[in-house]
């Protein structure tokens, strides 16, 4: 058994990320009460589509770079459940009928499939606004102008420069008759996952009002981690099954999806997403082991099953 | 001529609020630059729904709000163009084919229509968190707690205890078997279109840092006339053609919609909007001339013709 520091630490990366996403389900879940009244249904909506499921990635990012700068942990965790909100709100809307139209997700029943259009609809526009609400609410840092500067990264994260923009390029990409090349497709994932992942590895530098250089290397870290998580799960859809992964599989190369697994193949691509680990831990030089955990979910993001 | 004080600014509310539209418009091109790429059909979208359309009412609220305490104008508009975004997103998703299925809005044809349906629902999710975006950057105050109470406030406005609340109890009320009572119908209204009046009003006074009771005054001036605007809207559908008013018309009466009219009959509701009217102007009673155009505003959103 491995028992240098490093192994140790690769130890409990299962451990510490099951845990986080447990104490993020129990955030989510105080601050998405079942209210009276015919908006329940709304709340339950919100509710199934964001507790108890996913690997809590992005949730775990904000954990872990809040825990750098000692951030308390209600704080980190009100930041890391409005994260994972928009996360889940993006989700909801691409699974519609009118966007991938897709019945399955996180193994079980898409929101729209286990309400109905209208309701998931709903549910994803109240994600995403409730997250900014839990951002700008007193709780969440008692320096106002923290709280402001974590609602303008998420937001240009998430908005049309951001996640949203990239879906439509990604939507575009699909109708064009040429495929894209190696830069528009590294364009379309940066802007489509890659900022709300950076965003996430960053907002624990802005809660701790870290010092530039450090707030920046989290960011970078979070980019190349991004772009390498998006590969190693164009990865997943080319070879593994639907049941491993927990949602239809095999459907990039159907649709004619533009990912760098299509564009350079297997092998290409698996080592461009090593190169990029090795390029997320490099970022993390000036910081100390307390930043082990983050440099081994860089290896994690590719070496993952589902 | 009628040339006295009060009717020389009634002449000019029409004017001032044209005026105001237009400036409105300005500040929602500049927000909204076209870039270059494939996200520039998303802008493309987001400006179609949001430039040009519509008595800006939520915007005009910010403006005259604002003007009480001499805050910028550039600083206003920025937060009149954030409110119109968010209504506009709601417009947009409120007229999908999942909810209220509508072809025609301010005289043209809807989102989806213009566009697709996917575009539609991403240009929405865009306007909602360009707002977001819009009010967090600098620009909008130098004191940030000013910009996160603005956050705060709207994102509670337009959240799940607000618009998109409303927007659920309002298909679910569709779908019940007995029809609403007028404490549900209130409520529901408060929630749809209330709310993000209230706080279109009391905008500027967070942007003018005013004290506790004149900000009161105006978030109670926006709940007396959001509800007067929202019995004159159901009056308008009951009463006037689709030509009139630039969308579909006797439509609430063909859905089972829950409205005051409905349940109150043409007669009865009017009387209550002239009575919100009136109960709004007694909000503005510590104000002065100033707030002149807030008062006549209140009048006219009962006597409207679209």
């Amino acid at each position: 058994m491995d028992m240098s520091a490093e192994g140790v630490v690769a130890l409990s990366l299962p451990r510490a990320m099951a845990q986080a996403a447990e104490e993020i389900d129990a955030a989510l879940d105080a601050l998405l009460p079942r209210p009276e009244g015919g908006e329940a249904r709304l709340f339950e909506a919100m509710r199934y589509s964001t507790i108890g499921g996913g690997k809590r990635l992005r949730g775990f990012l904000v954990l872990e770079g809040a825990r750098q700068f000692n951030v308390s942990r209600q704080a980190a965790l009100r930041v890391a459940a409005a994260v994972e909100m928009v996360h889940a709100y993006s989700l909801i809307h691409d699974d519609l009928p009118a966007m991938d139209d897709d019945d399955l997700r996180r193994g079980k029943p898409t929101c729209h499939k286990a309400f109905d259009e209208a309701t998931a609809i709903l549910a994803g526009d109240a994600l995403q606004t409730h997250a900014f609400t839990v951002l700008a609410e007193e709780e969440t840092h008692p320096d106002p102008s923290v709280r402001v500067e974590l609602v303008r990264r998420l937001s240009r994260a998430a908005g049309p420069r951001g996640m949203v923009g990239g879906q439509m390029l990604d939507i575009m990409a699909e109708q064009a008759t040429a495929p894209l090349d190696e830069p528009a497709i590294g364009r379309l994932q940066l802007l489509k996952t890659g900022k709300l992942i950076e965003v996430s590895a960053e907002a624990g530098a802005i809660l701790g009002k870290a010092a530039t250089p450090q707030r920046h290397a989290l960011e970078f870290y979070g980019r190349d981690l991004g772009a390498a998580f998006q590969i190693a799960d164009d990865l997943l859809d080319a070879t593994a099954t639907a049941e491993e992964v927990g949602k239809a599989t095999g459907k990039d190369a159907g649709a004619g999806k533009a990912t760098l697994v299509g564009l350079l193949g297997i092998e290409r691509a698996r080592l461009q997403a090593e190169r990029l680990v090795a390029q997320a831990r490099d970022h993390l030089d000036s910081f100390g082991e307390k930043a082990d955990l983050l440099r081994l979910l860089a290896d994690y993001v590719i070496d993952r099953r589902n």
